[in-house]
């Protein structure tokens, strides 16, 4: 570091959250700004102590700051470890080599095992800015990374983060490429796998876009906010659990790289591929099912790049010691009828209890994948996991897992039934054609959804259903009229959801 | 616009200066952002009237805002034309077709004129964030587009901004790729061509992170932030002007642009044709002459790359009616003396005023630019350019007609000279064989250049230089003790700027 560049300021808290990207907030025409020149959307390098991160700067035109004090972005504050009252030095940082690295990959070349971890670890420490890593992105995608590329960024990915180890031989897991509406698999799967007798620590995500996360649904049965050492408790006593990923830290890269490609909405094979077996085998699997629904609102949309992404996870995965299967599914329409993590919570509780009127597709798809992972074991021939598997749910014994599951996370609910509901009916007879699950979500969300566990919206018919002129379609739950008013003032305004052939 | 998606916020203006980058600010669990599901780094369209931008949201976590307000950054209220006190709504943007086209570019297709002037629109009007045009010069870069592609880029930029036109049948106009320091040719060949009878509007730019751009030396002389109607009658008065090109609306998107491809450091070949093209183009020029400094620390690094761009720079000028004429030129050190916006003008006005301690390298790189410039006229023969344009500066015409400018843009200035001075001398004898730019820049820079106009520094020796123990190298300016501190200590702790081979 270079003593002559360091300023010292004291460090203000704003509370501006940028998401994952760090902002440094100076005074315009502070000493320092002036003498170093630092302009606005100039990258500075923020000390504290040992540590350094490379912020993005922001010019403070009012009086939100004084000359001698900083501020940092809520991401930067946490990235560093500081507190209000801090004393920070500035600096020019040093050109970062991993910048050359992605300049050579914007020009063609194929990156080596070094190099593309080293970008990793400037992405992971803050010293990438969201452009730079919207340059690494792009230059990646249109498949532009090769197999040993892939290989290499994967490693990178596991390597930033923690890694989980178990006692087990054989550590199994799913994982669902690009998840349908109410595909809540996770919550059957587990409990059936753990109830045979395998291990299956299970991390899912939060909804961050979407009505419902898997973690979102299963935190109306359970705690999942549990630390890496009440994980391993509740694994060892009960083979499984189903817990929120992001409270562990876990290819801790792929959140970084993930809101960038989400926001270019570019589906890089390379980067999905990293991103799904870094996670798996960061959580300590050995084997893992992966699920590719196919279909044209699905993330995968034909069966060519479903094979071909098939082969390059099971081909990657041996590489780095993970046994991957992966199968293809039908991905046309919604599985199970709640949107919304406590209607999703029914749906699945009616699996689990063997319900005459439980949603059968949701029950069939979880059998099958169940099956698939039963496969894993030595004791499991082929094509008798999903028999067995059926054997598990029938009994009775994967409800019961499920509970012990629950109740070693910290207790187990029942899904609350929200205050408010109204019925949409359908304003003609005919046959159900087209549902448009984007409408639908978004009702959902308005509705309340996911922060209100109880509110979405329920299904009373699937495509191919008959319908009469005045029969319930769906119901909007929620939590206050107002949330209620919001959803129905959309449904209102976008009219259909649900699109009906007139029977003659 | 979707009505039930609207919500109607108060603008507070907190003063937040992002350079130009939309950015939204709301706070936490605000009802729209509840029930809309905003979270932070999402894309949100933000209406005023008829007008709409997107920007990215912020979210507020302090007391800065409440609930029903709203803030944005300095150059979305800007963009947006709102003050403080109005009312915005807000809404989910619609999804950009120009994000499809960027895609298209990445999976390595060819764009249309069509889907880049989309592209270019979004751009312009705030639509695309950073991160999306970090993808899109990424994707264009190393090569990726074609000559037909680089035209539709130029054609878009022009069509962004205002366009200049003028009554001569020739307006002539010059361009440096990649300035070197101290290469204020422009403020020596303007006079020359303008005394000679030729149209140059010449508009220059600011230091950006040089201690002097061309615009900051003009102003030593004289105003130059003139309107389009000013420059039209400074021009037609006196053939020529020199202003900054910030105060008039020329190719906009460039600086868009340019401001991503830096901070990613890529110099895409396509980008940078464009850039110069369009410049030259909306300020109504028929005939430039292009610049090319050739040279290891200069944009262009070898002769082929050299070659490569002046070729494609004189068939897409061509394509579009543009002369182009491109000079290759020797890059590998500065030229003239001085390092800051008044010491640079000194060096330009010896040049003008023939003195004979004259820098020659800045006198002799002028008058072949301004012979090559000259040649554009259809009585001036080839090869004859250049004794002419030597005769017209010799003969103090150029001086004359220099004065004339400056007084027409509102008044002739002579160089201040700094209150406070400290000259570096040699600590051995030997001969200059290399001079660091960069610190020597530096150095400028923290003395309070371009901020502070007399401040900078002035080399005393130059490469091949024989240099005697004791003997004076150069010495800083600046208009303040504590600048020309932090000047002397940046000096101290790099310690070498000129470096000397001892003489035997």
């Amino acid at each position: 570091m270079n003593k002559a560049q360091k300023y010292n300021l004291k460090l203000k808290r704003l509370g501006i959250d940028t998401y994952k990207e760090a902002i440094l907030y100076l005074k315009e025409n502070c000493p320092v700004c002036r003498s170093e020149g630092f302009v606005a959307q100039a990258r500075i390098s923020v000390n504290f102590g040992d540590q350094f991160i490379v912020a993005t700067l922001n010019i403070i035109q009012s009086d939100l700051l004084m000359d001698d004090e900083a501020s940092l972005s809520e991401y930067a504050w946490e990235l560093l470890g500081v507190k209000e009252g801090d004393t920070i030095g500035l600096s020019h940082p040093k050109p970062l080599v991993s910048l050359s690295y992605i300049r050579k990959k914007v020009y063609g070349n194929v990156l080596n095992n070094q190099e593309i971890s080293t970008i990793i670890n400037d992405v992971l420490y803050g010293r990438l800015s969201d452009i730079h890593i919207a340059s690494f992105i792009t230059a990646c995608a249109g498949g532009r990374l090769n197999i040993s590329e892939i290989r290499d960024l994967t490693k990178a990915m596991i390597s930033s983060g923690e890694c989980l180890h178990w006692h087990s031989k054989l550590v199994v897991d799913k994982h669902c490429v690009g998840g349908l509406p109410g595909n809540r698999t996770s919550l059957i799967i587990v409990p059936i796998v753990a109830a045979f007798g395998l291990t299956i620590p299970k991390t899912s995500s939060r909804a961050i876009t979407s009505p419902a996360g898997t973690a979102d649904t299963m935190e109306v049965f359970a705690p999942v906010e549990l630390n890496i050492k009440a994980m391993r408790k509740v694994v060892e006593q009960e083979n499984g659990c189903i817990i929120w990923g992001g409270a562990i830290s876990l290819s801790p890269t792929d959140d970084l790289l993930i809101r960038i490609e989400r926001a270019l909405d570019l589906d890089s094979e390379g980067q999905l591929i990293a991103s799904v077996l870094s996670k798996k085998i960061a959580a300590g699997s050995t084997h893992t099912v992966i699920d590719i629904p196919v279909g044209p609102t699905a993330k995968v949309r034909d069966l060519e790049t479903a094979n071909g992404l098939k082969k390059n996870l099971e081909i990657i995965g041996k590489e780095l010691g993970l046994t991957v299967r992966a199968l293809l599914s039908d991905g046309s329409q919604p599985i199970g009828r709640g949107i919304g993590p406590c209607l999703e919570a029914k749906d699945v509780l009616s699996v689990l209890q063997n319900h005459s009127k439980a949603p059968q597709d949701l029950r069939e798809h979880s059998l099958q994948l169940a099956g698939a992972i039963l496969e894993f074991s030595n004791t499991v021939k082929p094509g008798t996991g999903e028999p067995l598997a059926r054997e598990i749910l029938d009994s009775g014994k994967a409800f019961e897992k499920f509970q012990a599951i629950c109740l070693a996370q910290g207790g187990f609910n029942e899904p609350k039934k929200a205050r408010f509901c109204y019925t949409i009916v359908s304003g003609k007879s005919g046959v159900v054609e087209v549902i448009d699950n984007r409408r639908l979500a978004q009702i959902a969300k308005l509705a309340g959804a996911p922060h209100a566990k109880a509110a979405g919206l329920e299904l009373q018919v699937s495509i191919g259903s008959l319908v009469e002129k005045g029969q319930p379609l769906y119901t909007i739950y929620s939590e206050t009229k107002g949330e209620l008013q919001y959803a129905l003032s959309y449904k209102q305004e976008k009219k259909q959801t649900i699109y009906l052939r007139e029977t003659e």
